[in-house]
């Protein structure tokens, strides 16, 4: 099956990579959109004319590895429309446009996939569509931000403030200039949204879901956790309650004794809790051009291989956080009548409602005087 | 697609259990061969006799979870031969048959499919198959023996001698009534060779194997590792060295920061090493009635699906475990002049080829006076 990136970056260069390095698996990169035409690894490769990738009847699928929302969603969109099947690794086009871009490759009888947009190297989105074959998912949950578990754990190993420990990842390009989409919840946001729309058939938006970060964390509340056995991770949840869902992004200080606190610091992990297999989960690189790149060409493998189909939701999903409750560790001026325990600028509660405490750090955010706010959880 | 059980205890079982929950999944469930006749669940679903389901043409596909090598084979080769699929959840009789089953089932033109043989619930022998689509695999490794993971975390949680461990195994039927192949490592053994054979596409038999287990660890033994921040677990491993792999199965100290160490009881942990990928880890039920039902059921969905394609491989590994070097902690009488330390009662061995390691154990058995050992992994 003849192919085209869209895209020659961190994760279009990897698949280029892959592929060329697998000449007997059925798959060849003809063509490559980039923005502005520099020497090729293959003449002829590259293109800065998406028409020509679009009207070549030869290319029978669309790898799109660009990011950002335009022209990324036209491309697709057309794409799709041509009778093209697309991949892609762009969760912020699958997560804003999950329902157009699955209708359309209904409406046009070809394939649409995206596992690469949510964890990295991580076949999760993939085996948490086969676990539903035969399974009813009841939770997800994960740490499948890349530069959130990098940075939470250069804070725990080498005793780093936030602020070096995000330099430091900005150095060795786990994090973007601008680090809020990261720091600020709103990546891993879109990871959950996407996975939770699959695991529980409806549509969940980015807005549905209570989000908050690391950014106001110091190393002081890094110590308390440690003093206590834990370790703070930036996690995503949510889980069936009746005809609901409850679902949230938060910082976790996670008990040494659970899996997920035991992370190396370069890895993601996603699991899933079915009916009847229990919890499965799945870890490895979250990030990075060759398991990203690995995650879109399975992806391409599987459609050549017709595996699995097209999974297409409309519906929104009914959320309903007010039945969930945590215990918070809270640093900083929160309004809390009862609490569990309280020390020097810190608080425990006692369990409290997910969206109470969400709306609290957004209050105390607006006023000007944010707090840090850490789910306690155990197994 | 209708299909046949051949076996209807704790897999089977459970294998009907999820199939009657999920009406429309494309599969049901015609006939299941028992032992003897009982009340069935569903009229004219038991039969005594295999000559039915053989000579049904309706049934495309027969289910073996009757474990052990005799009938289960002939029954499974007949199948084959009949052009029915098959799938099967009996590691025994896959590690002893791989090269006669798959080439029938090549022959016959059906598929033949073995993911609930190693891993319980875990999908790992279909991710280790998907992942080497695109992918070389470097190396696997894991805790995939239920029983040792529970007998091991009872050991460390509850501190209890091993013998009580045991018994506790055996009384949540976790262990059998002869624990011998699961504490002596043949289970994990067998495993081993199935995940290597498919990680390096050719046989590695349990002969290939050195192999120790946990027959003689004592209460000593893991306040020795506790003591040091180490957990104990019986682990498998294999690694591509040059035109060979490595192999071995043996109990292994893990230091508390692998995320291995922390795993729950009841799961059970895979991993493989992708040139590409990296490092992508699998956990969850390692054992059970659902969970490997499950995985058994999956496999069929695949092949209604037509996932995936028939692995067949004929040819021997070369394994050569003389350059693989691990340190060993011991107890017991051992001959081994030059110890990085030495307390009361053990030793930690300098680098140490595997196979010198366990012929030495081997022998020590021998004459009368067995040690324990277990190698020590740090991240």
């Amino acid at each position: 099956m003849k192919i085209a990136l869209l895209g020659f970056g961190v994760v279009g260069s990897g698949a280029y990579q892959i592929i060329t390095s697998q000449p007997d698996c059925g798959i060849s990169i003809k063509r490559a959109l980039v923005r502005s035409l520099r020497p090729a690894p293959a003449e002829g490769l590259f293109t800065t004319d998406f028409q020509e990738i679009l009207q070549d009847p030869e290319i029978e699928l669309v790898a799109e590895a660009m990011g950002g929302l335009e022209p990324a969603y036209s491309y697709v969109l057309a794409a799709l429309q041509a009778g093209k099947h697309v991949v892609t690794a762009n969760k912020l086009l699958v997560c804003h446009k999950f329902a157009e871009l699955t209708q359309a490759a209904k409406t046009a009888g070809v394939q649409f996939r995206y596992t690469a947009s949510a964890g990295g190297g991580i076949p999760w989105l993939f085996n948490l569509l086969r676990a539903k074959r035969l399974d009813e998912i009841q939770a997800i949950s994960g740490a499948i931000n890349g530069t959130t578990n990098f940075i939470l754990g250069n804070m725990h190993k080498n005793n780093l403030p936030f602020s070096a420990a995000l330099q430091e990842a900005q150095r060795m390009g786990y994090a973007e200039a601008d680090p809020s989409a990261d720091i600020d919840g709103l990546d891993l946001c879109r990871k959950c949204a996407l996975s939770a729309t699959l695991a529980f058939s409806a549509i969940v938006r980015e807005e549905d879901i209570p989000t908050a970060g690391i950014r106001h964390i110091t190393e002081a509340d890094i110590r308390w956790a440690e003093e206590r056995n834990m370790t703070c991770k930036q996690v995503m949840g949510s889980r069936r309650q009746g005809d609901s869902i409850s679902v949230y992004v938060e910082p976790a200080f996670l008990h040494a004794d659970m899996l997920e606190a035991n992370l190396p610091i370069r890895s993601s992990i996603a699991i899933l809790e079915g009916k009847y297999v229990g919890r499965l989960g799945f870890f490895g690189a979250g990030a990075g051009t060759l398991p990203t790149g690995m995650n879109m060409m399975q992806d391409v493998m599987d459609i050549l291989h017709q595996v699995g189909r097209l999974h297409c939701f409309t519906e929104p999903a009914r959320v309903d956080n007010s039945l969930l409750q945590h215990t918070y560790y809270i640093r900083g001026e929160a309004d809390i009548p009862e609490a569990q325990e309280r020390g020097d600028g810190w608080l425990l509660t006692k369990p409290l409602p997910v969206a109470q405490m969400h709306a609290m750090a957004r209050e105390a955010e607006k006023a000007g005087h944010p707090l840090f706010f850490a789910s306690i959880a155990q197994e």
